[in-house]
């Protein structure tokens, strides 16, 4: 369950985006997506799979949204890109009768990214409505923890626009106030800030904030403007 | 201890196998190799390194199996699939005095796969018998838990020929029924499945079956067909 | 937190140096720096950064020790490089005022790779001092564990150089001689060896010497000649 960038053809590359989604949680991921692909331009690949349900009934989808192009399990994951973008279509993927029921990673999404980043763009594949995709009612944005990184920062499914300055996040008996860079606590004193993907963010400075606070993903935030 | 596959010249490329083999624990190692390895062609050359011994009297081998070349310690590690292919061959790696005696997998393998990869085929190595690599009295299938994944998904050394459809597995106060995918059965349960390797598995729906069964490498699994 | 290498132009190379640097511990890290560098040659790129001060006072800086090219946070991660050249220069990083003020690995660093690896060597940025840059009064040697990797064996911050042949190590209540490889010792007992770096380093055969010794970053070692 992770996310991979590619670039498509004739300039091929691939951008590792250094970061697991959650395991399990299509919700969760789906608020971070958007976030690590902010930078992505027209024509990039992007296969995100948090993908439960693989095998079983959901579809293997493409998005375009506004120009990048996302292949993904239709689960959810892909809702909050397809919702802030401008401009969209979609295509289902075909499923191979050969293809492992438990590992559509490897054999639905990558050789579909393969081929797109040949060229086959539109690709090949049946068009289907945008409108016909799984749209959960989410909101459009989560004050929960989405993910927590190796040094135990806990990132939100918040943005900051819209919720000011004066901020001040709430977690557990904890109220944070924000902050620009972990340097702005002392050491060991937790912090909110706006991580380098435009996400709210709880750290503590030099230390474990999911071990110092007690953070996991689907853990609540509550902000205050 | 990780298992990389490069194809050899002319078009060189490299495949992670995105997956550690267990650590100190050749034989269960030796049951994963020829499943990760499956799609590997001819010309293909694989590093293969868990090696506790390491430095010390096991030789370090090239294997050629059907054409794909493995280099790794003579320890068992490379039994299983020396045991199932049809054509094999082998060469004693030389082991430079220089080589790290705890890192043979970069002064040994490594420089030993760039030869190959420029397509020194048969290699200039000395010649050895097949017969006189380690051959340890292991079962052609192992009923153990020989890999925990990311997602604590429990790898057995088993494949399902010969099992049957009607197929269950016992661990310890469980008996888990063949299913096709995770969402064959109900969030939280936990089942036996044919992963994406062709091995046995077993998983809980959206959770660890390593921690809620209590499994780990080495655990034992009873098949009853 | 994390080392990258990159060779310059017009051989553009990365060689990934398969270890995490100890979150959050510059000291730790700068004892690893020149063992895991030490193949280095002239034109090589480096980009370390254990950078707890980010987007703080601390400069960004480029440090050329021997013709390698360093590039990270000048908060003494770099000074035991510096220490052990014969012949260094430093330039000051320019931080894009739209740099995130957590993430200068992405913004700052990466960035100014690249450009050295097009070829601009010397490179276009203020040049300063090298005896302005951090020089905190650590020791050439650090008798401490530095790092604890994925076997949980533990390096030392120390070389055995002028320790001689009869070097013990003693942490906690246990004593340790110098061996060569793992399995010179029983399995499950612990050993002294130089590691493939040419740092000594604690481990136990088949077994984690983190856990069976209680050892973590920060450990004290005491050797006796």
């Amino acid at each position: 369950m992770h996310a991979a960038l590619a670039r498509a053809a004739p300039s091929a590359a691939v951008i590792d985006l250094c970061a697991d989604l959650p395991a399990f949680k299509p919700r969760a991921a789906a608020y971070l997506l958007p976030a690590y692909t902010a930078q992505a331009v027209p024509g990039d690949i992007v296969i995100a799979v948090v993908d439960p349900g693989v095998g079983g009934t959901r579809a293997c989808v493409c998005l375009d949204a506004d120009g990048v192009l996302y292949l993904g399990p239709d689960n959810g994951l892909l809702a909050i890109v397809a919702r802030r973008a401008r401009r969209t279509r979609a295509w289902a993927l075909p499923v191979s009768p050969e293809a492992s029921p438990s590992f559509h990673g490897r054999d639905v999404f990558a050789p579909a990214a393969a081929l797109l980043s040949q060229g086959a763009i539109p690709p090949p594949w049946p068009a289907i409505s945008v409108d016909s995709l799984e749209r959960p009612a989410w909101p459009d944005d989560l004050a929960e923890i989405v993910y927590v990184d190796g040094y135990g920062n806990a990132v939100t499914g918040s943005r900051v626009s819209g919720l000011g300055l004066g901020l001040r996040a709430h977690v557990g008996s904890h109220a944070l106030t924000l902050s620009r860079t972990f340097g702005d606590v002392a050491p060991g004193k937790p912090l909110l800030y706006v991580n380098s993907a435009g996400l709210l963010e709880i750290a503590v400075n030099g230390d474990s904030a999911a071990r110092c606070l007690g953070l996991d993903v689907g853990t609540a935030v509550r902000f205050e403007a």
